[in-house]
C-alpha cells in the first residue's frame, strides 16, 4: 500500500474514527485503525465489536493494499507534522509502516489487515433520510432520560419506532421518560430497534463535528442500525430485547396546567440543587420541593448538614395548596432540553408523574415521577 | 456582619482565594472561606496552612464581623445568582449565614472565624517591586527544572536571591538547572528563599488572572514569602534547607556552539519524542538522539516495541561528527521556555552537561544532563 495526503485530510479522519477503539479488549488489532486504499478510495476503519465508525479520505494512491496502524502513536505522529508537507504512507508485506513527511521519517509495526474484524455494510433496505439537525436535536432531548444501569440492559439506549412517515423517539430509566416525534419523508419505513446509548453519543460526535441543514441517512435491519454522514458511516449492533410499553407511562391529560417560565425554572432548580444531598437517596434532603400556592410557586430545599434555601417564580394559579417533590437532576434535564421561552408542568397530585414539555410543540414531551418524602 | 455585594466581584473573590483550600485536612475551617468586613473593607482569605490567599472586594458594610463559610458551597450558590441582583450576605452569633439575592434565600451553616487559623502579615521590611509581566515569565521559565521529588525536599522550589539590586532564579532536579536573573531597582535587598512550586503556580494563577504591565511587589523574610498584586496578597512559607551550589552546575563555556531554530528543534524533538518509551527508564530506547555531523544535525529516536523515527536540521557544524542523548521531555520543556527565534546550543561530548540559552538574552540559560545510553 502507498498513499499520499495532506494532514488536514488525515487527521479528521483519524479523529472521526479514533473515539471507537476499545480502550481494554483481547484482540491487539482492535487497539489499531484499518487503513484501506483500493479502487481509488483511501478508507479508515475501527470497531470495538459493538459499533463501528468509517471513513473515506481524499488522498493520492500509488498502490492499493490495507494495514492496520496503532491508533494513538498514528493520531499523535500526524498531529505532530506540518500542514505545508504531504504525508506519504507506505506498508509492505512484513506490516512495517513508513510514514514521510517533509525532512522527517517514521517506521511504525502494524498489524496486518487479515487479523481486523469484518465490518459489515449498512442495512440496504429500509432507510430513510433526515434533517441532521433534527436528528441531533431530537436525540440529544431525549437520550438524558435513558437508564445508566448495566442491570437495566433493555434501557440503556433510545427506542426508535418507525412507521407511517413517522420516527418516535422514547427513553426511560423507570423514574422519567422523554418522548419525541417526528414526520419523515419514507412511508414505507418500519420498524423497532434500541440504539445503544453509546452508539447514540457517536452519532452526536459525529454530527457535532459539521452540523448543517443537510439531510443524512439512517438504515435499521433486525439487529443494526446504520447512520451515514456524508463519506462517514456509523454502524451499530442494537440491543435485544423488549422495551417497556411507553404509552402506559405517559399520564392522561391533568387540568393541573401551569405555565412556567424555562429559563427561571431552570435557575430556580439549580439554585435550590445546591442545598440538597446526595441526589441518589431518596429521602426529604435530596428533594427539590415545589410548592403551589396563589399564583406563586416556591421552590425549596433542605438538608440538616448543608442549610435551607428558597426562591419564588411567579405563575397563573388558582387551585388549592399543592406540594410536590422531585429529584433536582431530573427537573433540570427536562428544562435544559426545552428550547422555548414557556413550558407546561401538569400534574394531578404528589405521588403521581409530572408531565412536562414545550408550550407550542406538541412532538416532545417528558414524564418524570415525583419523589415520595 | 452583614454586607452587599455585587455578584462578579464576590466570585472574583472567592475564585482568588478558593483554589489554596486544601482537599483534606484535619480542621474543618480550613474548607472554608473567611469572610471579614471591616473598617470598609470586605476581605475573603484561605488558607491551607503552607499558603495563604487575601483578596479585598468591593461591597457595602452594613455591620462589621466574620465568619467562615463553606468554600465550594459558596462558591456554587453565588455562581447561580443574577448578576442583575444585588447579593447580601448575613451572619449571625450562631453562625447562621443568610444570602438573598432577588427573590432567593439560602441559609447555610458557617463556623466561627475564631477557629480559622490567624494568617501573618506580609514581610514589612525587605521587599521590592517588579512588572507583573516580568515576573510572571521569569517564574514560568524556571518552575519546570524544579524536582517533583518530594524525597528531594529542598528542589521541590526554585531558588531567589537578591542583591547587588538583582533577582536571580534557578531550579533543578538535578538532571537538568534553569537560570534567569532580572535587575530590580531597590538595591538594599537581599536574601536567599527557596519558594515551594505549589506557591509558584499560585502566584502564576493570580497573575494570570490579570496580567498587565503594573508592578507588583514580593516581600521575603527568613520563613516567609509575599506577593502583593493590586488588592490580592499570597503568602507562603518557604522551605528550609540548603539549596545546592548551582555556580557549580552550569558549565564553563564550550567552543562547541550550534545556532538552532528553536521552532524547528521543538517540532523535531516532538516528533521524535513519540517513538520513544517511558521517559523514566534510562536505557536508550527513551532516549531522542543528537547526531551531529557537517551542518547538519539529525534527531532519531528508536524502540523496539514501538518504531523508529528520524528528521533533519540544516545547521551550521564544521566539528568532527559527535553524538549526545537526551531525554526528550526535557529538551521539549527548555525549548518552550525559549521565546527568540534562535537558541545557542552549546556541549563538549556525549556524557557532559549541554548548555542551551536564547541566541540574544544573557539572563537565561538551561542545563541539561545527557542520557548515558
Amino acid at each position: 500500500m502507498k498513499v499520499i495526503c495532506e494532514k488536514e485530510e488525515l487527521m479528521r479522519g483519524i479523529q472521526m474514527v479514533s473515539p471507537v477503539t476499545p480502550s481494554k479488549n483481547t484482540l491487539p488489532a482492535l487497539s489499531n485503525i484499518l487503513f484501506e486504499a483500493e479502487r481509488d478510495k483511501i478508507k479508515l476503519s475501527s470497531t470495538d465489536l459493538e459499533i463501528a465508525v468509517q471513513c473515506y479520505i481524499k488522498g493520492e494512491i500509488t498502490e492499493d493494499g490495507g494495514i492496520t496502524i496503532p491508533s494513538k502513536r498514528f493520531a499523535n505522529i500526524i498531529k505532530e507534522l506540518s500542514t505545508d508537507d504531504e504525508i506519504e504512507i507506505k506498508a509492505d508485506e512484513t506490516n512495517q509502516i513508513n510514514i514521510k513527511s517533509g525532512k522527517s521519517k517514521f517506521n511504525l509495526m502494524g498489524i496486518s489487515k487479515t487479523e481486523y474484524p469484518v465490518i459489515p455494510e449498512p442495512p440496504k433496505n429500509n432507510n430513510f433520510t433526515i434533517k441532521r439537525g433534527i436528528f441531533a436535536s431530537m436525540l440529544k432531548k431525549i437520550v438524558f432520560a435513558a437508564s445508566r444501569d448495566s442491570q437495566r440492559y433493555v434501557l440503556n439506549g433510545i427506542y426508535f419506532i418507525l412507521g407511517d412517515s413517522k420516527l418516535t423517539m422514547v427513553a426511560t430509566d423507570g423514574r422519567r421518560l422523554a418522548y419525541a416525534k417526528t414526520n419523515i419523508t419514507q412511508a414505507e419505513v418500519k420498524g423497532k430497534a434500541i440504539v445503544p446509548t453509546k452508539a447514540v453519543n457517536d452519532i452526536l460526535r459525529l454530527l457535532y463535528s459539521d452540523i448543517n441543514s443537510e439531510d443524512m441517512r439512517i438504515g435499521i435491519s433486525d439487529n443494526r442500525i446504520s447512520a451515514e454522514i456524508d463519506d462517514i458511516t456509523l454502524l451499530s449492533t442494537l440491543i435485544e430485547g423488549v422495551f417497556p410499553n411507553y404509552e402506559q407511562v405517559i399520564p392522561k391529560k391533568s387540568d393541573l396546567k401551569i405555565k412556567l417560565n424555562v429559563k427561571n425554572t431552570l435557575t430556580a432548580v439549580k439554585q435550590m440543587a445546591l442545598l440538597t444531598d446526595n441526589h441518589l437517596s431518596s429521602d426529604r434532603s435530596s428533594a427539590v420541593k415545589f410548592y403551589f400556592s396563589q399564583d406563586l410557586l416556591k421552590i425549596s430545599a433542605s438538608s440538616a448538614g448543608i442549610g435551607s434555601g428558597e426562591t419564588d417564580l411567579e405563575i397563573e394559579y388558582k387551585n388549592d395548596p399543592a406540594e410536590i417533590n422531585f429529584n433536582p437532576d431530573f427537573i433540570k434535564e427536562i428544562f435544559q432540553s426545552i428550547d422555548e421561552y414557556s413550558a407546561i408542568f401538569e400534574f394531578t397530585n404528589s405521588l403521581n408523574p409530572a408531565v412536562i414539555y414545550p408550550e407550542t410543540d406538541e412532538n416532545y414531551l417528558c414524564v418524570v415521577m415525583p419523589m415520595r418524602v
